[in-house]
């Protein structure tokens, strides 16, 4: 079986960490294709950071910070403090000495010609992750967030989502969302191909806005999926009102949507009813939006989804693949 | 009194320590001004290395690391293991993290239009040296080592000079050095100016092949230091037949000049017979030599010149700036 995942950063990771351990005692383990969002990629002191595709990477590596949540486990942070004692901006970056190597290596890679799928490929040789990790762009895509600045004469500006979600802890009210070169950007090499040949389709509980939502916004993505013949199947980021970890529910506020199970679903929409949805996982206590999930016009379920430890993540990916009919 | 030195790396750096300890106790000391080597600059991992410029900013500025004689004290090397962990090459190069961020800042800056010489004045303004460093270039130039290779056809072949160095430990025989670029390369801003405006002009005993040589090589210096009417005195790196640290005898061997304090000062050569010193420090170990050294037209002197502390170097300090009349 062929598996296709868009995926996120970290909550991303961990499930597909459980597809793998669930697919691992299979007979057959499905072969398992991720397609990794970029828009929040940023270039910081010359280099090229990959949040999301190294959330991935780490984790599905061995090599992530399981208490932290993002960058490498055993991390210093040696030249984040130099670079400070230079007195070079930004400060609030999380940049680690170990996490800094591969985007050291990204960078000269990418500065020698090489596209972001070749230098990911590149990458993932040395983590083994037991899947494959492909960018959903080859091109620039950056995340930038609209707030409000009464000092502008529009009244507001846009900054990198990196600055509105690390240095603000997206605590300031975003507006809007502007991802910079999606409307240009080219699915990455083998995108379409792993949406058309897969036979299943999953999205994990990433945050739908700003780590799902560049991925759809490339052009030719959406159509794909929604011409896959493939169910794809969701898995909902928030449980019980709220973002299992992250803060998604800033980014929803600012689409107009609910943080609700039920109203991500109701976001993402029904392939019935033109969106790219066939099914809907959700947390056992949202489990009284069901019928509304399925009224929508797709498949519904409800099972405990805190992905605790991988026998928790591992039943997860079970009882998604099993929403597949 | 404006004092302009021409060095290399560490021993250029801790005589330049002294100097400046020695002018601090006069009633008026002078400003020290000092032309860097960069011909062993070299490009690793996408970021430009200027050790001999680092070596002069950190040993001035407090943060060497004095028992190792390069880098940055209290200096990790989690990145460089981690480059290694991805199989990326070189693995030789002595990268620390702290150094590191000196490598990104000059990096980004040169990447973003400055040249050597304001990024150089950038990362200095951390370390408040007493002094100006300015590289002898902005324009690359790299030092380059001829070794034999029966693999070529033509039996020869040039590495960088730091794969030489470092890697090698200058164990294979140099058939000859290569300045790459030189040829070519301008004299940095205030370079000349500084050779020209000069009272005093110093050779701290720094490799004459390797550090100093790139420095005469650029096309202006030379010649401005034979029009120069400030005095030029040396201090040989030669100390008993053998470079006090650093391999330079198996760099002077390569220009069939003999490791001997004598044999550089005929290197460099004396003004009135179109060298470019009027006076040479020695060791007092070799003061046999001092009238085969007078003999080629220089005033000359021997006293210690172990820098074993900041005491004995201020004295070499004091001892070559006694020798301008």
């Amino acid at each position: 079986m062929r598996i296709t995942a868009l995926a996120g950063g970290i909550g991303g990771a961990r499930l597909l960490r459980g597809l793998l351990a669930q697919q691992a005692e299979l007979a057959q383990p499905g072969e398992v294709t991720v397609i990794g969002n970029t828009g929040d990629d940023i270039w910081l002191f010359g280099l090229k950071i990959c949040p999301d595709l190294d959330s991935v990477m780490y984790t599905l590596g061995g090599g992530a910070s399981e208490e932290r949540g993002w960058g490498r486990e055993d991390e210093t942070f040696t030249v984040k403090e130099e670079l400070a004692a230079y007195g070079v901006e930004p400060t609030w970056f999380g940049l680690g000495d170990r996490d800094l190597a591969t985007h050291i290596v990204r960078s000269q890679m990418l500065g020698a010609g090489f596209a972001l799928s070749a230098v990911t490929a590149a990458l993932c040789q040395r983590w083994n992750l037991g899947l494959r990790l492909l960018p959903m762009s080859d091109d620039r895509v950056e995340t930038h967030v609209v707030i409000a600045d009464p000092d502008e004469s529009s009244g507001r500006r846009a900054i990198h989502f990196q600055e509105w979600w690390v240095r603000h802890h997206a605590e300031i009210p975003a507006l809007g969302f502007v991802q910079i070169g999606n409307d240009k950007a080219r699915p990455g090499p083998g995108v379409l191909e792993a949406i058309e040949s897969a036979d299943l389709i999953l999205l994990p509980p990433s945050n739908p806005v700003v780590s799902v939502g560049p991925i759809l916004g490339v052009p030719g993505i959406r159509e794909a999926l929604l011409a896959a013949k493939a169910p794809i199947v969701g898995i909902s980021p928030i449980v019980g009102g709220a973002p299992v970890r992250g803060m998604a529910d800033a980014c929803l506020s600012a689409l107009g949507v609910e943080t609700s199970a039920a109203a991500v679903a109701a976001h993402y929409g029904a392939r019935t009813a033109g969106g790219i949805l066939d099914a809907w996982l959700i947390d056992e206590r949202d489990s009284a939006a069901l019928p509304e999930i399925q009224a929508l016009g797709m498949r519904a379920a409800a099972v405990p989804l805190l992905m605790t430890d991988l026998f928790a993540t591992k039943a997860i990916a079970a009882a998604a693949l099993s929403l597949t009919s």
